[in-house]
């Protein structure tokens, strides 16, 4: 591990990635943003694609569409690629949220005999406020169980007569589900996991998942969410939402709603063909990378992160808030600390380091392999150190504004 | 009215809004467009508005959050500007079916005691196809009622102990309801009407409507839909699709699920920040022009087409498919013939007019005021009467390929 600044520089100079910085913005080389997993950067190629969309919109007009009516799918396609599903189990659309309650509908339509919700107290609150409602429309019990806060929820913790919705990355500790060793029903979202870390849903045996594609997929803030339903399972799930995109025979407008075969049942209303441009463009540049690859970089740097906590944060009062086992982590770390609220403020506005604070005392390090580089994990992490030994974070402005 | 070109353009020369045309890219001049009200022009300053917001995503990244956090309500309350609402009142998210969605649902969680659904046969479907659903899921009545074909439905049609969704102006023949005369549980579809056609729903008392923003408010494809609740509604309903972005406090992430204060509550998942900015590019372009003088535009082409229809089409087999009172109509005319899909077939194909066909026999022509001009409707009349009197349409494929 590189514990000086020259031995992070020759990681980069050897990084068989190093060449995909460049594919991307890079406004403020000084600036080190720690936080591409909240909002990943921009694609070089995203505003050059969004430039040569709105041509088409001008020139081809309304008959722009005998191509746009594609991009749902096209676009499910190209994230199955770094999702490990088939083409035709992957549908671009809508939010994850609006996705997640899709799907939750869905089984619960096909199988009365799910009589409870669960999550675990840990997962991203969405998840959690999706459920909630549900949970109450339908009179079911949501079931929302302790897990192990650094470890995440384990198979035991599924109940086998629920419906369950886990992250397969925490947002909080960054700990990695084991896809494989879960049974159950469950529907996984992927938003801290897809683009940094292998996913491999069919070999895993998945079921259903949704994910984000602002984070590790770099396509903008908001940008269009996905869906992943096991081929299997299409035929026999249907969406509470029915609308004129998810129907049979789209244009026999006098006809009772049909879903169509396969993953487009799942489409409701017109798809926002500008924000799956982007989603296309910043898939585009991850699977070009190859998803292995990241996930190799993406250990180093995380590793990287825990050997200089170890080595100097460790006495100033931080503690991991990360599962220390590689293969149990996803592409982000927490530092535990009492203070870290206020030294994100001084990193944000000191440093020129970004990372993300995750309550009630995580500083949030986030590594996008894609573009991250060793050196800026060294100079995030020196620059972390120095605040703190100077005690900087005792003067800024702790007033709590912030967004993620 | 015009019934030389001479005279059209005469009306041109003497239009207030004729500068507008210049607003929007208009990539062949010869090509007559008929159809923004199923995909509008590109406005030239969206371009530009694209390009800075992926600079504030390239440089400011995650904090520019900051800012976009409001562009749901900042273009949800430029949108109200344009139909008649008071700021607080529009949010602007996700699709018009997901909004339909989410309104019918939530009225009917808040008032038990409506025990059925109800719709015009006449509607467009996704809108019937949304209720279908619900129907289904909550064991309610849906009532299809037939209504006047070439006036829509009328307040008589509407049933008292029923939740119902009526378009404002019908997609097919135009029809334009007189919001102010109806009464009961309604919830307006907006999208054949908004940019083109006063809507003023405070003044005429209106509860809920939903629309999209892809017609006359030129957002783009797919553009993000709005949805509107009175002021006095807002905190009596909820909607069913609980997320991140309708939580009262979103970054308190412990807490159970508690709807935000106003409009917001009806964000569900992350907003698309990228469709929310052609938004606001399209509908200020609207706004700037102003609907009042829009509407009247409006009017004097739609009456172009009707006084050259019966001059020149009648005798060719085609019959006026709209109301003949401007005052009973929106922006559109459909002009019914028993060959109205070849010859929408030409009228593309050799004619380089673009209009819509609807089913089963009807050429929709739609005139966009802001951009759409009088030459223009008089040179597709002429292009129009022209190719049926040489029977071109019986020369064209009418292998049926569209997508709206």
């Amino acid at each position: 591990v590189a514990l000086t600044r020259a031995e992070a520089a020759a990681l980069d100079a050897r990084d068989p990635l190093a060449g995909f910085r460049e594919r991307f913005v890079i406004a403020d080389p000084h600036r080190v943003y720690l936080d591409g997993n909240s909002l990943g950067r921009l694609p070089r190629g995203t505003r050059d694609r969004l430039h040569r969309l709105t041509g088409e919109w001008g020139e081809q007009l309304v008959s722009g569409w005998h191509e746009w009516i594609e991009a749902p799918t096209r676009t499910g396609d190209a994230i199955a690629e770094v999702i490990g599903a088939a083409p035709g189990e992957v549908l671009a659309c809508d939010s994850t949220t609006v996705n997640l309650y899709k799907l939750v509908h869905a089984v619960l339509d096909a199988e009365p005999e799910l009589r409870a919700l669960a999550t675990d107290r840990d997962n991203f609150p969405t998840d959690r406020y999706v459920l909630e409602g549900i949970a109450r429309a339908r009179g079911l019990e949501l079931r929302v169980f302790d897990s192990d806060p650094l470890h995440g929820p384990q198979p035991a913790d599924v109940p086998r007569d629920a419906l369950t919705v886990l992250s397969h990355v925490a947002y909080r500790s960054g700990a990695r589900a084991d896809l494989r060793a879960f049974g159950g029903r469950i529907v996984w979202d992927l938003s801290h996991s897809a683009g940094a870390v292998p996913v491999e849903l069919d070999a895993a045996g998945v079921e259903l998942a949704v994910g984000c594609t602002y984070k590790y997929l770099n396509a903008g803030p908001g940008a269009p969410a996905y869906l992943y339903v096991a081929r299997a399972l299409q035929d026999r799930l249907r969406s509470p939402i029915q609308g004129w995109f998810g129907q049979a025979s789209q244009f026999a407008m006098e006809r009772p709603y049909e879903p169509a075969e396969g993953i487009v049942r799942f489409l409701a209303g017109t798809p926002g063909i500008l924000g799956l441009a982007a989603v296309e463009e910043g898939v585009r540049v991850i699977a070009e990378a190859g998803v292995e690859a990241l996930r190799e970089k993406s250990v180093a740097l995380t590793e990287l992160i825990i050997a200089l906590q170890d080595e100097w944060l460790a006495q100033l009062g931080f503690e991991l808030g990360s599962p220390r086992d590689p293969g149990r982590r996803g592409s982000h770390v927490s530092l535990r600390h009492p203070e870290a609220w206020p030294i994100c403020r001084a990193l944000i506005e000191r440093a020129d380091v970004i990372p993300d604070f995750r309550g009630p005392d995580s500083v949030r390090l986030g590594v996008a392999p894609a573009y991250t580089r060793f050196v800026d994990v060294w100079d995030a992490m020196d620059r972390l150190r120095g605040l703190v030994e100077r005690g900087e974070q005792r003067e800024v402005d702790p007033t709590p504004a912030r967004v993620t």
